[in-house]
């Protein structure tokens, strides 16, 4: 617990100088997560907010949807590392009586079927088959750009580890009137969503429909995943996106923006939620 | 196949100034591996390479050492998008008779053990039990920092898809001598470095234990525990470190350098390989 950093001997060249001294790293240990019991997955994560992490998976796949949902979740005592001490790296989420549990194979966070049939659309498929709700922001979110640009300086000045360690990816939640609600650092990007999005289930806040999803780095599949299935309407990365990511914000009726620096951005999908001026939309 | 890259619309702002044009993306799709016909790991990443992918994630996993334990890699027939056509996004890694297939749970690419004890410690001593073989280097690599800050530029020179999607990592194999043998890029890491692999266990190169590995972006455990299991003595990456990749390093007798900047580096472990002149080492 607490572990989001460890120190460790370094040798440092610089020019051609050498010295040794110590360093801060980034720590990053497995976290197993049980669903009543049954080992479901392993993640490498950064120690800390494990229950929210946990929590925040299973929103992913589908299995959580209110708080509601969840019975508990409790370290596994019986993990014990030297000398007999808890690792508190086992945790076990227990779930409400009548939550379904997935009939699929979950492996590396996406589902594998027991058909020949996967691809990209078998896989956009499975999203928007487990998806609780759709991204209903009724009435529609209107971000101006202004407010977009302004997000990543505001993620930056809440990041602390990464000063110290330069080894931590993170997600943030904003309001949409660009107010910091949440942010999480990881070693896993995905590991930063799910805890944002699964301390938002504990604290009864699905679906996100009035919010904004910043994550430092690329958008991937796996986080326009995340944020439609915890009902974010909008998705923005300070990286580039990569095309599945795209098929599925389009699919999904996600808002994904990319390359969000300074005042430049690229919108992929969902544009009418982003405010154009009309004399500028000529260009 | 040759999907590396793909063509998406995409709406720019510039300084509040709004045009409309097709922005090239990088590919991402899903892969599911099996093995012998059974599904083992489904991974996301950018298609081309995908039978060196397969093979070197199974080299990763301790399944393969040599390209005698390679019957043939298949695409899966049966995999069919729309209109019936393959969609290349399943392959099926046949060994040779006599290979040991493994006996664990293989989730998210850490093994899984059913008892309740996994830890840092327990994967460590995973990974150690399934290598193949040790880091053996005889004569030991002696590195010069010179030669290890001349590394990423050449790295950024072979990358060709970064430079048009901004969504690619990278990695590559020099030689002791700095010789860039290989390099590979794919929307994750990990999977760079698979290819790059099992691209060398097809040549029968395996193990590499005359050879650097360059990896943009951080270095994590999962990156770590890939070079061990290739025999690769040397990991250098251009950001940081994690934790628990320092502590498999330093176990495993891999030289860690991260932070390979300029003329700077921290090397974190295995400092040994690499020449610091006597009078410099003062500092």
């Amino acid at each position: 617990m607490g572990r989001v950093t460890e120190r460790r001997k370094v040798v440092r060249i610089r020019d051609g100088v050498v010295s040794a001294r110590p360093d801060t790293l980034v720590a990053e240990e497995p976290l197993e997560i049980r669903l009543n019991g049954k080992p479901l997955a392993i993640t490498m994560r950064t120690p800390g907010d494990d229950f929210p992490l946990a929590a925040g998976f299973l929103v992913s796949e589908g299995v959580l949807a209110a708080a509601s949902d969840l019975l508990n979740i409790v370290y596994c005592a019986g993990a014990t590392g030297e000398g007999g001490s808890n690792t508190y790296n086992v945790v076990d989420v227990r779930t409400a009586p009548g939550v379904t549990m997935p009939d699929i194979t979950l492996e590396r966070n996406v589902y594998t079927t027991s058909s020949c049939g996967l691809c990209g659309k078998a896989s956009l498929d499975a999203v928007r088959t487990t998806a609780r709700w759709p991204i209903a922001d009724t009435p529609p979110l209107r971000i101006e750009p202004e407010l977009l640009a302004s997000l990543p300086d505001r993620l930056r000045a809440a990041q602390r580890v990464f000063d110290r360690t330069g080894g931590l990816h993170a997600a943030a939640l904003f309001s949409e009137d660009g107010e910091l609600l949440d942010v999480r650092e990881d070693v896993g990007r995905h590991n930063a969503v799910d805890k944002l999005v699964g301390r938002a289930l504990q604290n009864g806040e699905l679906p996100l429909s009035r919010t904004i999803l910043l994550v430092s780095g690329r958008a991937s599949f796996e986080l326009a995943q995340k944020a439609v299935m915890a009902g974010i309407p909008v998705l923005a990365a300070v990286s580039a996106p990569s095309s599945l990511a795209v098929d599925l914000a389009a699919e999904s009726g996600l808002t994904l923006v990319g390359f969000l620096r300074g005042s430049s951005m690229n919108v992929y999908a969902g544009e009418d939620r982003i405010t154009l001026r009309t004399a500028a939309a000529q260009g």
